[in-house]
């Protein structure tokens, strides 16, 4: 692959899309962002998919490189092997082969990936869990979703819907505290605000920040004990939230592991780019 | 492979040995049964498997067989890939380069797997798993583990600690129950004895059973959210209750399941052949 080379990539979002043009080795030369507008309806994102994908491949060509694959990450349930788009609430999508369409258009091979398992593909390979065998990537922003990815390729699943560990029942007798704890990680704002106003002291900001925290070990303890990993990264907006996360959190996934080796807890590091630079690496792979 | 090829394989439990000559297409061709006699100690328990490996190479060359490779499964935590027994409550192994000492032994190519993961391998393989690529096997007998099997590969994990689904937090608000389920599960006699009793309308026991198959749905929803597989495999001692588990468990996971794929479930096939044909397998799939 010469030097010249880039992956057209896109990470489609409920609001937003990211999008980019990666190198191989995994650096983006060129980044977009563009609105969604899911509320025209799936039809017209399809089309605004295609349409930027293909101003990006001829942004490329205008600026003297050579685009060699297109990648597209999309949320809610991904059949990457057949390249359809199952099912994503906030798209309206219900088996749009988006793959195939993006290929058609771009005239270049295309991955279609699932948003949060491309984020974990590329903090494996390229972030928080570089250099790691096993890594749990673990998405929190408005849900929480969750990659396996074991010597860099992520788990996709029998139906396309491997990772979904916000469904996964923990503390069912804390739904009290589920209101808060939606608004914490729905909101990466609220979420530091609220971490600072528990750093502060504020009772009810201890409180809430507390039960998040506790929740949340209670579902990593269940990822570490199905699937054994080195590293749990932290991704998505709460993350932001950093040390003051990530200290109470290792404490409490500490308090849970019993004969099981604890892993590496850390924050992500690829931020927002994590997603189109994950797709570029799941359109690399894929290529003949 | 000659059709008089076999591996010596070896399936060690807390109390005994299932013992087994089988051919690569997976047939047993010769079984022996043991006593562990873990009582005696970690270095006691290992000279007893080496011996039998030993004089169960030296039988299959009495019957005209070639042994070419050894398989062996232990409980606990396994190093696959070192090859190292970690950690035994049972057999009170810790760090025990098993298979070095058994492929020294015999002069053959050994693979050490764990019992559950080579458990899940057979099933998947061979067993009740069989043509579907994403399985999910959980042994219920004095523990209740798992092991999931993607296009034949069991996962193993970062420390090969994977599937340990008896770890996870389910009903934290059903402590009470706890006793009586972990009877249920601890003995197969008795928990057939509790499904007929069940299946009679005695109020203790149906209460009993129903909370057993509930706790057992959270845990499967669980483990199907994560992984996403096509079937669930369920072996051990409580899968003996056949329709009287299946059919209640199939019905509390189904209302359980909201957007995923619902797995088919299905009881073990392999019975408890299940560990030495998968080990040998595991065998198998080593060899250079």
């Amino acid at each position: 692959m010469t030097s010249g080379e880039v992956v057209v990539a896109l990470d489609v979002g409920g609001t937003g899309m990211k999008c980019a043009l990666v190198r191989p080795d995994g650096a983006v030369v060129h980044a977009e962002r563009h609105a969604t507008r899911a509320e025209h309806g799936p039809d017209a994102v399809v089309d605004t998919i295609l349409n930027i994908a293909e101003a990006l491949a001829g942004k490329a060509r205008a600026d003297g490189l050579t685009p060699v694959a297109g990648g597209i990450a999309v949320p809610g349930v991904v059949d990457e092997a057949r390249g359809v788009a199952v099912w994503s609430a906030n798209l309206g999508f219900r088996d749009v082969p988006l793959r195939d369409l993006a290929a058609a258009r771009l005239g270049l091979p295309t991955a279609l990936g699932h948003d949060v398992r491309v984020g974990g593909l590329a903090e494996a390979r390229l972030g928080a869990g570089r250099g790691t065998g096993h890594v749990l990537f673990v998405a929190i922003g408005t849900g929480i979703a969750a990659a396996h990815v074991v010597d860099g390729a992520a788990a996709v699943g029998a139906h396309g819907a491997a990772g979904e560990i916000g469904h996964i029942l923990v503390r069912p007798d804390a739904t009290a505290s589920r209101q808060p704890v939606a608004e914490l990680a729905g909101a990466p704002a609220s979420a530091a605000d609220v971490a600072d106003r528990a750093a502060a002291g504020a009772p009810l900001a201890v409180r809430v920040w507390r039960e998040a925290v506790e929740a949340l070990a209670d579902g990593l303890a269940t990822g570490q004990a199905l699937f054994d990993v080195a590293t749990i990264v932290i991704g998505g907006g709460l993350a932001q939230a950093g040390p003051r996360l990530l200290d109470p959190l290792r404490a409490a996934l500490h308090e849970r592991m019993t004969f099981h080796r604890e892993p590496r807890l850390v924050t992500a590091a690829l931020g927002d780019e994590a997603g189109c630079r994950g797709a570029a690496l799941l359109a690399l792979d894929a290529r003949p």
